[in-house]
């Protein structure tokens, strides 16, 4: 069970998974690097060393870790930061009470998060920070050598693993990840590697198509906020369940300082919609919203270290029209907020027009965009419409100025979308936007299951996953209908994992298939707890087994609850195998298909 | 809330769903004809005539009825069986206490239901009283004529409707189902309507992959049943939900008395493998059945009223080495039980050597086949291998067989397969089996997450269902684990309709997208109550919105608590399409485009 350490009022979830150890392996090109993965022991008559998984969770499941949120996570990046010598330390913007929500006088009821001596950077100046610019340079950074580590798990050491098949849809998917392959997607902007450098505590993670297929779990606060303890908990409860990035949609008061909560204790990257606080400056008046207070925000997030951006740059005034005769109009809270400016001043996009000035402060952080589609469908009657195609070529005009620019780009998607209509998002999105990594929610492939959109997200998620789509957001249970509780994140994230793991093993990821096949080894040996160990949700997979079998001795049983002992076809199964090699049979069958396996007719027929 | 009308030990969940009438439809080539469905009243504000839905729920949804499980339900094909003249009373075979799985003298625990006067009925001598066998003689029964007015649902009226898109992958689903067309398909061998004479209570259906895509739940006795009542609950709580069949999979003590119960109570055909109570009359020891009491179980159960029996003939000896290398062997207990039998006689299955006698039973009683996949894989690295594929090519040459008995057919499919192997079963199924309409479990697209098993199969049973599937066996959350609770059916079955109806939009049917667009104008206009009550799961989805926003008032706002007032994107939408329409604005945007929609480029570009 996860412990929560310190009863002070800033206790998390921190502790192992079950029968876990955190591990880190050492960089070569940079020996101080260790990246941490978790390993699974297995029960001794497993004879098989333990399982080497993909680690999100941070120091968070590190027992010789002691964490505590009001210092903040280490920052394991400065050193790599700083020796590249292309960024200083600079005044920071002061903080004013509307980042907060907060009325002049007001007093906030959230403590600050002291920073203590940490600096905030920028670029020097003329310098693009960024890993595109790295990458295209020829330079492998510390990140992108922790990022191929990462990925790779223990794929060297399985090398005489069963090779895995897949049809991958024309992505480029090494047997073996190096550091020159990371940097090389990155470079052709075909991957990101979201690393803002004033958030020097987060582990280095990659989105592309040529990697495993990431998840994102979006949080934020509540309207009432009364612990920070509470705000950060949601973060670390979705990295642990296995969430690469973390997007904070907060709104409301003290935004500010509860975000510095959160990336200062986020090991994953953390992706923000700036509009929203911009909005919350103008008191949610979106056709008062003037260009220089959005750029403020951006700044004022920049310095804490958000590392992507939503920017929905691609909601044009000639667009909002197509939008008309939809079943559900624009969905998205930005694209509806920007259609509105657009109408009520009838002009452009002020996003779009000042799109290159949004380009230049982001290339002085290394914050990646995630450039929005404010106008994706919103339910299956509006998928893959004249509005979400005309926005998302607009996007793909955006995404070349930005790498013109050295900013690295992702691009995100629907959204509602019938299964038959999947495809063509992907093959249209890689079309236009160069490869630029996609970025999809869901998509939900019927809209008749409110209470269920975890699930009807899920199966559209894995279709887009196989088809190219580097990164799933999430969906949780109560979408449409009410805020996801702890229980909802934690069904999200899991859900989530299923679908881009599902889509890993049909794209014919080399390593994917190992999870699957020692799980189905211990399924088929009756180790209980290997099983539930190997998957995504031990303790569930646990007490679903225990509401049937709660005795001890039934995880030791060559049976299960389904069959019971007499009818279990896994124990049956064995029997036959013994019996089947002990009479060499394998070689008679081989024989008789070789014959054309001639079936008996009866005589009558 | 549903009601559990009487308190005296035989109660079971009755009681329209919400906002919900129960209609019925009259026949025209059949008067006499009533087709039950469902219409869900919407709030006035909709200006919109009630959404007509499939309706598997039989009378315990009609308040009009008064349904007692001791009575039974109406017989209400017990006219037309008779009409045809071709069945008659037989004396029925004595029931024996090894039915039961009681040793003589044993007496059981469970009271026996009172059949009154219901005869049991079998053919004439020498006729086929199968659907298929009238549909090839050009009759259209008022079954098939049942199944086109239930499939059609408001088709006729809907005229004008969105035309449906989609792929269909070679299926032929009409505009408009006549019955006609529903007879040509059985007489095909495309489609099956499973309708044992000796179960008048159900109401027709059909199965194939030119109609609506159905699913199955399996249900089980309790290891110690306290009552009948909880027995027949759980069919009637899987048909509330939607499942189009239920399979009664019970072993142990009790299973002939209450599969009796569950028979006289299901408004749904029943399918149970009847091997495994062949199984239990021989204590369990695979090796010591022989076919005197296998088939005299047929016969036992055919009485009964069964309407599909799955038959694991194809599980032949020389396929059983092909499994000895797998990493899960033989996961089904059916396919390990014959397996068994196979390799201790070293003999070919015995069901496979009297095949022809099983169809010369089946006949006699319209039961269905339902070809067991007993080789099926039980981890996706033994998807589609040559065990699983050699079963299969003798899956369609006992189909040949059971076609020229004039015996009704369709047959199981798997079990555990990554995304890019799934297409590939149902273009073998459809090839090898005739088009005969294919009956899978899931499939499951990893392993690795037990406890969620309901999500990894839903993704492949969506997909499948798509590429032709006629018919999805659900998965509960508790598979691989234990065994299902109420709350656990209740997820699978709204699970799997998710996957069935995902798979009609995708497929192109008609009528799919109609509840999507209902339910979406709902979500558009803030009709919170029509959104709840158009969705597969009224009672979530509103449970879920009050979890948030638990005031009455908060059903009728026009917002959602996840943007709240100042963010919502639907209000804001709606805001914008107002605006729009008064400039005039969608012919400026037209005129936009066709000018090939030139990116503003900034100076510096």
């Amino acid at each position: 069970m996860p412990d929560s350490h310190s009863a002070d009022g800033f206790a998390v979830t921190t502790g192992a998974l079950p029968s876990s150890r955190k591990i880190h392996v050492a960089g070569s090109r940079h020996p101080d690097l260790r990246v941490a993965m978790r390993e699974i022991d297995l029960t001794a008559t497993a004879n098989e060393p333990p399982f080497r998984v993909y680690d999100t969770s941070g120091p968070y499941t590190d027992p010789a870790v002691r964490t505590d949120i009001r210092k903040g996570l280490a920052a394991l990046r400065t050193p790599w930061i700083a020796a590249r010598g292309d960024t200083q330390s600079c005044p920071p913007r002061t903080i004013r009470p509307e980042d907060n929500g907060l009325s002049g006088g007001e007093e906030s009821a959230v403590p600050l998060f002291d920073r203590g001596d940490r600096p905030v950077l920028v670029a020097r100046e003329g310098r693009a920070v960024t890993q595109l610019a790295y990458a295209r340079a020829g330079i492998v950074t510390p990140e992108m050598e922790y990022v191929a580590i990462r990925e790779n798990l223990g794929r060297a050491r399985l090398a005489d693993a069963a090779r895995a098949d897949g049809q991958s849809f024309g992505a480029s998917i090494p047997d073996y990840v190096t550091p020159e392959f990371v940097r090389d997607e990155i470079a052709k902007g075909r991957a990101i590697l979201p690393a803002n450098i004033n958030h020097p505590e987060s582990e280095p993670m990659i989105i592309g198509r040529n990697f495993l297929v990431k998840i994102n779990a979006n949080i934020g606060n509540s309207i009432v906020t009364s612990s920070v303890a509470e705000e950060v908990e949601k973060l670390i409860w979705a990295v642990r369940w296995g969430s690469d990035t973390v997007m904070d949609l907060s709104t409301g008061k003290n935004i500010h300082t509860i975000r510095e909560w959160i990336i200062r204790n986020a090991p994953v990257p953390i992706g923000t919609v700036p509009l929203y606080q911009a909005l919350e400056k103008v008191d949610g008046k979106a056709e008062e919203l003037p260009w220089d207070i959005f750029r403020d925000t951006l700044i004022e997030q920049a310095e804490q270290g958000v590392d992507y951006f939503t920017i929905h740059a691609g909601v044009r005034l000639a667009h909002v029209p197509l939008t008309a005769g939809r079943v559900t109009g624009i969905v998205s809270r930005g694209g509806s907020i920007l259609a509105k400016w657009c109408l009520a001043h009838h002009r452009e996009n002020f996003l779009y027009e000042n799109f290159e000035e949004i380009c230049d402060i982001m290339r002085r952080y290394d914050i990646a965009f995630s450039l929005g589609d404010g106008l994706r469908p919103g339910s299956n009657a509006d998928a893959n419409d004249a509005a979400q195609f005309a926005e998302l070529e607009t996007l793909g005009e955006l995404t070349k100025i930005a790498w013109k620019q050295d900013v690295q780009v992702m691009i995100e998607g629907p959204g509602h979308v019938p299964m038959h209509k999947i495809k063509e998002n992907v093959d249209r999105q890689l079309a236009l936007c160069g490869e630029a990594p996609f970025y999809t929610l869901g998509p939900l492939v019927t809209d008749i299951a409110p209470g269920y959109d975890h699930i009807t997200s899920a199966i559209g998620a894995a279709m887009i996953g196989w088809f190219g789509t580097a990164m799933l957001c999430y969906v949780t249970p109560k979408e449409h209908l009410g805020l996801p509780d702890r229980d909802d994140v934690k069904t999200g994230v899991i859900t989530y994992k299923i679908a881009a793991h599902a889509a890993d093993l049909a794209k014919g990821h080399p390593t994917a298939r190992l999870q699957d096949d020692a799980l189905s080894r211990a399924r088929f040996e009756f180790r209980w707890k290997d099983q539930f160990n190997l998957s995504l949700d031990a303790d569930t997979a646990e007490k679903f087994h225990d509401q049937t079998m709660p005795a001890d001795g039934a995880k030791l049983a060559h049976f299960c609850s389904m069959c019971g002992p007499k009818f279990c076809a896994m124990k049956i199964s064995q029997e036959v195998r013994d019996d089947a090699r002990a009479r060499g049979m394998d070689e008679k069958s081989q024989e008789f298909l070789a014959g054309g396996a001639e079936i008996y007719l009866p005589a009558s027929s």
